[in-house]
């Protein structure tokens, strides 16, 4: 009644941007992901008799309640499944900095996802635990495979056709991936409430999933044929539109900062020198550039010549889910 | 044959944004600006025999060939007009810190279709008048009236219902408006160009009309009302919808520099405090705020700590065109 996961995070390169369920996170679009293969999250599930309620321990220390209660609610899902009625002891451990703004639910849900259904004596593939792993964070989904990993939105009300597929494995492209960590002068906008607030107010929201689903073509094209810049291009102009939608919300917002629009200007600056960088940014200041791995030095060392950059992790493309025990 | 008229810039609170014709300047949709006291332009027309082309001295100097192109296609209307067909010495003179930024064409325009008609003799009204300067630069027709000046697009083919009509005259509520120049690192994308790019390839723009009209009888509703806070959301709220749609054309693009998100928190910061204050935004990095007067010094000084703001030009409301002589 014991297992081990470890499952690392991904990020979006056509974006996860609106949700047509709230409850089942069903999106509006389809959307596609690299892994990383730096960040991830390794959880341990035991199962026990003799135990009264979850226990979540993260990163060595006990949870408060209300993130006892996400772990609860996304095993009773689990236990339901499994018809057994059991508590668990969850022990989970991030490598990824989220005390610097990275999300860690993808990778946190993959993990516990599969470590759970395995824990608790469910034979399911993949697919199946991609569907579970969305029940706790949409963008979970995606990190159960690794390499470049598309989430198909599906049409069915139950969620029973929205899951992840990989499109082709970690091993097949070489890419860099660097996550810039800009200094925030301002509180961020919740993702998902942001996101929420784009849905039902922004004017420009409802081009999104037309463009997101024109751009996913575009971006899977470009993958099969290793067109790298033709990829880039299509990112950055979904990034683009992502954060457009904010600016027609009521009231409006925008998760940039001063310093994220440095970052999109050095990348520019860089690709007119001949490298190949293209950037993406998700709910928040930080951007992501995706560059060739013979341009990632010189990539990073002129980010470090900007005054508001805190730090620049580098990530290759990361394998899917394990199990470890 | 000769005149002098004097006529102010405006900044426009609903932007025009977007061409539905671009020989005559037919606006896709309505517009709505405040005339300035600082920002003008003097300008001497002198219409006479024995002169084979027209002459253009701005500023004290005579210009290139394609600077006075314009003003000769914009002196063949008057031409046109009057049946006369005499070259002109144009004499202009900006008090409008162009070098750092600012766009002089409405000023100019306003001011030369002013002079230009009064020197060759037509005796016009201001609507009249209105439509001759929209022939020079759109905007140019909403300089033609002091105060808060509505620009109604107009349905007609010809343009004969596209002008300008004064809301409430310059003297009747005093607002102090604030012009941040920024440096800038890179290039900007012209106005005119980038206009046509959004109109052409942005999936965002066929919501900007609609937008605009609804944020056009809000915007009257609370200058009826001198209701200074109702009028400044919509102010923002219209000009971050204007600039969400360069995000969306293709190749994508931003008028922005990070110190224009610098301002723009710097203003949400100042409001926190309770401030009276609202930005917008026109193509290009700088930003204009709005406040009442009793909050102008207040909201100087504290943009005078930003790192990246270059200079500060305070303006209230001013009157329309005047003939001086």
């Amino acid at each position: 009644m014991k297992a081990t996961a470890m499952a690392h995070t991904n990020i979006a390169l056509i974006k996860y941007w609106g949700k047509r369920d709230e409850t089942l996170f069903l999106p509006m679009n389809s959307s596609l992901s690299i892994t990383l293969d730096k960040f991830y999250t390794t959880t341990t599930v035991e199962f026990c008799t003799h135990l009264y309620e979850d226990v979540f321990i993260l990163n060595g220390s006990l949870t408060n309640e209300a993130e006892t209660q996400k772990v609860t609610r996304f095993l009773n899902i689990v236990r339901k499944m499994s018809g057994k009625e059991l508590f668990a002891i969850v022990k989970s451990n991030n490598k990824v900095p989220t005390a610097a703004g990275f999300a860690s639910s993808a990778s946190g849900y993959a993990a516990l996802a599969a470590a759970s259904t395995k824990a608790i004596g469910l034979d399911i593939d993949n697919r199946t635990l991609s569907k579970i792993a969305r029940l706790g964070s949409g963008s979970a989904c995606r990190s159960i495979y690794g390499g470049f990993v598309e989430w198909q939105k599906g049409e069915e009300e139950d969620g029973s056709d929205s899951f992840a597929k990989p499109i082709i494995a970690h091993d097949s492209w070489d890419i860099s991936i660097l996550s810039v960590l800009i200094t925030a002068n301002q509180k961020k906008v919740l993702s998902r409430e942001g996101m929420k607030r784009v849905v039902e107010t922004s004017p420009f929201y409802s081009s999104w999933p037309i463009e997101a689903e024109k751009d996913l073509i575009i971006a899977k094209k470009a993958i099969q044929e290793r067109d790298f810049d033709e990829l880039g291009r299509v990112t950055e102009a979904n990034a683009l539109k992502m954060h457009a939608t904010t600016l027609g919300a009521n009231p409006p917002f925008l998760y940039w900062q001063s310093a994220t629009i440095d970052v999109i200007q050095k990348v520019q600056e860089l690709r007119s020198i001949g490298l190949h960088a293209y950037f993406t940014i998700d709910a928040g200041p930080n951007v992501k550039i995706i560059c060739l791995p013979q341009d990632e030095q010189a990539v990073k060392e002129s980010l470090h010549s900007l005054p508001a950059i805190r730090d620049v992790y580098s990530s290759r493309i990361g394998p899917g889910v394990q199990l470890l025990a």
